[in-house]
């Protein structure tokens, strides 16, 4: 039987091994994790919503049923095309017929000074809970030395007005209003801030311009300090600084783009496009390789054959490119040609905060305020990774819903801290 | 309004300010973790039975709505015993009329060569964090690497056969026993040992005889190579030597005491007992400070008035103990003498897996097998702080009764490891 060897299990690898289980090829799924990852929802694990392990579902369980899926634990370093083998950090190499590069991207800073070292990325499972524990244990700190804080009124900068920004700080400000309300911190709240910097001259980029004002109106209706047209020149221990100002800052949020450099897709010895994203066959393959797909966030996916430039960096395109990579490689083994694809844009969504998204769907108006909010639970929900998952993310939610005084409020850390 | 200061946010230190708030006394609560942490669980989030938020609970949320009690993140260092001051890590102090030391144990490695450094112990949720990531990581290198483990077949040590190490043995086992049939890890289950090493002649010590010989009998039958008068020289980076053996090991989980050594109670200037427990005068203050109590495992409770000796370090004696110094200092307000402590033993309990439990109560039999089970998740439902995580931690314990393949299974470090 022919190997299948997907590397990455985000929305995309999984969307391509879901599509080849119980087919007659070998699989097996690589990641440095030993679990998926719902990124959609890590601005909650970061903010204290949800628990990490309500986003994350080990690998070994979805496919502990598909006898011809394997998974093996470890990071991917390098591709021999010729030899068809993918190396391992670990000094493991696994032989492939068909290669399905699914890595996504990593945050990316963009050469801004001190970004990398002083601002927090929201990318990943461990940097939710690097920022939680970092949220939280500032708010702790200026309740016992206020002095340190503004005389007790910490702010948090947002950098980056996309998707991830906006959800970010709107769930920072709700903390915060949990932090003094219930759990009773002395932090000032008047003078504590939320402030959103966007390079652009709206939220939102990418969605409809009354998606983008809506999610203006609602931020600073919940005081969140959003500023348009806002370069960061300088990320330093303190906060920011912009162009002639400088802002104080707790703590700095991260949530201005995402690259594909440093992952196993941009050493692929094949042409690279904007993001690093690797450019593509109209049926995904690349130049050369119709043995290896490239698909999701890593990969340059074309809307479509009549529409070269590539998809945003979505859940959406990692599932359909995902699904088309898996159908292509069966087409392969039956001799068959392969097809090209072709993006299903079925919307776009941000939520804000309790009561507060706007659902963009493909037809019809933009849904917004509660019933966008319920939209995109709904949504949310039911695309959320097993069973278990769901119960437990529904009772968390239902929880913060009707206001009881719990949700995962913890810093826990690996480490002690040292306090 | 007279200041009470309770250092610790254990069982000792929960139940004190439990019987203090509502009085009039401005209580501070102070510990170095944000959260209480439920111990009697934690071997379940090592074997990945639980999540760490399911035993974790915010001390701000516990007293939400109590205006009397406030909570003071912070490591505390020293007592200044005649000024009533206590100073804290980060330079803070707080004065207080009342001192109540809840400060418990930390594990204790009894000065065996190679322990501290290679030894994974299992009394905070750090530890179990720790020890989870490595035993689920070890599995995944065993299954990808098995020429490094023992030609994939990794055996755990326990070192210790008191109620933490028979129930670690146990659950260890349940999640080899998972990882090889449900996530088809491809080690060598037959060859994989999970090994108890205890310097006794018995398992359970202060559990009755038959409680005893149960445990042994039970772990013994579930393939757990049970050694008794087995005392261990030193731990190496491979293992355990013993007296003229030497062992493999994965891992090795140090469950073999706790002492009250480098805590803030062992720097209090008074006597202090076997393992570092603070002396205590019979109604738990210590010697000249009528306002200064030790409660919990950081003092050696004596079990009455007729009965000197120290209390076992378990639960129980930390909450009746901290109970009791509450209404001492009540009384003391109120111009009464103090009273003698005196513990109400209810039993002991510990699990060993799935349907396997011995419940020694005070009067009548001793519960064990699947009745003993029963009676042991119904008293950690009933003892576990805070509703939701009740409901959370029911939901997972049924989800494992039933057998379905879910689990926290989840190997999430702070810090990316460099697989």
């Amino acid at each position: 039987m022919d190997r299948v060897v997907v590397v990455g299990a985000g929305f995309a690898g999984l969307s391509t091994v879901r599509h080849l289980q119980r087919q007659p090829v070998e699989v097996t799924i690589v990641d440095q994790h030993n679990f998926h990852t719902f990124q959609p929802l890590l601005y909650q694990v970061a903010t204290a919503g949800l628990d990490p392990a309500d986003v994350a579902y080990p690998v070994r369980t979805i496919f502990g049923r598909e006898p011809n899926v394997a998974f093996r634990h470890g990071r991917a370093v390098s591709v021999d095309l010729g030899a068809r083998q993918l190396a391992l950090a670990d000094g493991g190499q696994l032989d492939y017929d068909h290669l399905v590069v699914a890595t996504g991207a990593t945050t990316g800073y963009f050469a801004v000074p001190g970004a990398q070292d002083h601002a927090m990325a929201l990318y990943t499972l461990a940097d939710a809970r690097h920022l939680r524990n970092a949220v939280l244990g500032c708010l702790e700190a200026a309740d016992a030395r206020p002095q340190d804080f503004d005389n007790g009124a910490p702010s948090f900068v947002v950098v980056g007005g996309g998707a991830t920004g906006v959800e970010i700080a709107g769930a920072l400000v709700e903390l915060l209003d949990v932090a003094v309300r219930r759990d009773r911190l002395r932090i000032d709240r008047q003078r504590s801030r939320v402030i959103i910097l966007e390079a652009g001259d709206r939220l939102l980029p990418g969605f409809a311009a009354e998606a983008s004002r809506y999610a203006l109106e609602t931020l600073r209706s919940r005081q969140v300090d959003v500023r348009l047209h806002s370069t960061v020149a300088e990320v330093t221990g303190d906060g920011v600084r912009l162009d002639g100002e400088s802002l104080r800052a707790a703590a700095v949020v991260w949530a201005a783009g995402v690259t594909v450099d440093g992952t196993l897709a941009a050493t692929l010895p094949t042409a690279h496009g904007r993001g690093g994203r690797v450019t593509l066959q109209p049926d995904l393959s690349i130049v050369g390789h119709p043995e290896v797909f490239v698909v999701g966030d890593a990969g340059a996916v074309p809307w479509g054959p009549a529409r070269p430039e590539a998809c945003p960096q979505v859940a959406q395109v990692a599932i359909q490119s995902g699904k088309h990579a898996a159908r292509q490689i069966m087409a392969q083994l039956a001799g068959q040609t392969t097809t090209l694809f072709a993006y299903h844009d079925k919307g776009l969504m941000a939520t804000i905060g309790r009561h507060a998204a706007v659902a963009q769907l493909r037809r019809g108006p933009i849904l917004r305020g509660t019933l966008g909010w319920l939209a995109w639970l709904g949504l949310h929900l039911v695309y959320l990774v097993g069973f278990r998952n769901r119960v437990v993310v529904l009772i968390n939610w239902f929880w913060r819903y009707l206001d009881w005084p719990s949700g995962p409020r913890l810093i826990v850390a690996d480490v002690e801290a040292d306090l």
